[in-house]
């Protein structure tokens, strides 16, 4: 199921036809994909439509204003093209491409994210694409690090602390491995230290939701006592080597593992959760600054955009 | 736990401050949340931002352009007033307030709406309402059902077809019961079959993603046959009762329950599930016109609304 190094890719689902609409893409097979999208390389994901068309346009002015991106109006100069947004009315997410790169955003949690993903994967194959890394850029809470230590994630973690995604379908629950690629994982590290020393390779727990999940106590409803909290969130570190807490690595990693796409996850963490469980520099929450924030926000950003144009 | 019907509502968590940062709604127990929203008696939910933009647009008007909601200008003449969107540049979710009714998206899927319902419980628990309910309006596959159908669910079914939600806390699972409130739900059919005589009361089949777990064959990766889908959805419909399959009541009738604050789901569906896989009416897949697909789309709309004038 593997593609090779610059085979076409194809996915090995027998029931796909040749025609098929990306319903949550607002796209289909009838939309010249292969002209449109055939020199995809990455498919870059994350939470935030507007952080991904933030992305978008840091990539369009590092990439120098490739032509072959999908632009409003290409009679303009090439500084003034404005990205569009290739879902159009769909409204579930957003997508732009700019050069050689798609960039989408997920959703929170894994079912936002694997509607987008089966959608994109789909469209690589329909455009016979090759060669195409998926990379998903985003922010998490840390464990035991420095608010805006960037994480590469090797291995993700489930809630209950299993190195795998559990996969229900047609009623019953299937595991599959859920790990990054290890060259691209490496590649994005040796980039990301170009960028920043506070940044590590480290396992990452995906949990289903932000609260109760993720041990925190604040949610509207809780569980737990702060001493569970503080027990689960030692085990996770000391035993699973668990560096961060977000909720689509595991689904995300998986998902690629199957299709045969290779796959890294780039996050920054923005609260050390053996500290607290709040974000901080936010209004009310008292440490940091909103510019902090968004400092560290950019950093999987300009790290991935680094990586890209120097891979 | 329960709030009484005309008593205060409050959380039991007790690890709640008094401080509190609803993070991903961008607002803070600094932003006068009882004066604002003390008179809240309905939160709306649904998955796109935009559906929520239109049904609060939609009340605004139905409700004759309440001074008690949030807009852009109380100066200009009512009919010219803009409702705002309350969550500013947090990024995640957009939420607009009409007379005493909240209107927010939830995204896709459990982990995405558990988010914003943990926060929307905490904003009703900080300005101090009494007697909400809870109202997601969505759409759906139907099972067994000629598309355009509305569904008000009874009780929620997970993805393994058990009538609880599976929420992982602290790396253990715990079930909590997944059912919407009996008199929200007659009264919501009532309301209904004033507005359409498709409308039935059945069980909803939550998933934790769109493919697989709903027994789709046209993802992008695939791990059962024809015959296995078939059986499962004739399964979920013949043994659980199941009428109509999403991604999101169970985890939201659960939190509900959990939370003491009434709760009802009303869906449409966009497809018989037991005949196919894909929505019709969009571009490339041949039945129906996008017309009719937004006019099924309004219906969960219409009726809540209705409702909510009544009642």
């Amino acid at each position: 199921m593997m593609a090779g190094c610059n085979s076409t890719f194809r996915l090995a689902n027998p029931h796909l036809s040749d025609k098929e609409t990306l319903y949550h893409l607002g796209i289909s097979t009838d939309d010249n994909l292969q002209q449109r999208f055939g020199d995809v390389k990455y498919v870059c994901l994350g939470g935030k439509n507007k952080r991904m068309e933030n992305f978008a346009n840091l990539l369009y002015r590092d990439l120098g204003y490739p032509d072959n991106s999908e632009v409003d109006d290409a009679s303009k100069p090439k500084e003034e093209r404005k990205l569009v947004d290739i879902t159009g009315s769909a409204g579930r997410y957003s997508m732009f491409k700019v050069g050689p790169v798609l960039s989408a955003n997920h959703g929170i949690g894994p079912a936002s994210l694997s509607v987008v993903l089966h959608e994109l994967l789909k469209l690589i194959h329909f455009s016979h694409c090759s060669d195409v890394s998926f990379i998903r850029i985003g922010t998490s809470g840390g464990l035991g690090l420095d608010p805006g230590t960037v994480v590469i994630t090797d291995t993700a973690y489930n809630g209950l602390l299993q190195p795998h995604h559990a996969q229900v379908a047609c009623g019953k629950e299937i595991h599959y491995p859920s790990f990054t690629n290890p060259d691209l994982r490496n590649g994005l590290l040796k980039c990301a230290l170009t960028v920043t020393n506070q940044c590590v390779i480290g396992n990452t727990l995906s949990a289903n939701d932000f609260y109760e999940e993720q041990a925190r106590l604040d949610g509207a409803v809780c569980s737990f006592s702060e001493e569970e909290k503080n027990a689960f969130i030692r085990r996770a570190h000391d035993e699973c080597g668990v560096k961060n807490m977000e909720m689509e690595s595991t689904c995300f990693t998986a998902m690629c593992l199957r299709a045969g796409v290779k796959c890294g996850v780039i996050c920054v963490a923005l609260v050390d959760r053996l500290v607290r469980d709040n974000v901080t520099g936010v209004k009310g929450t008292g440490v940091g600054t909103d510019n902090k924030l968004k400092e560290w926000e950019l950093l999987p950003q300009v790290i991935c955009a680094k990586y890209i144009k120097e891979n």
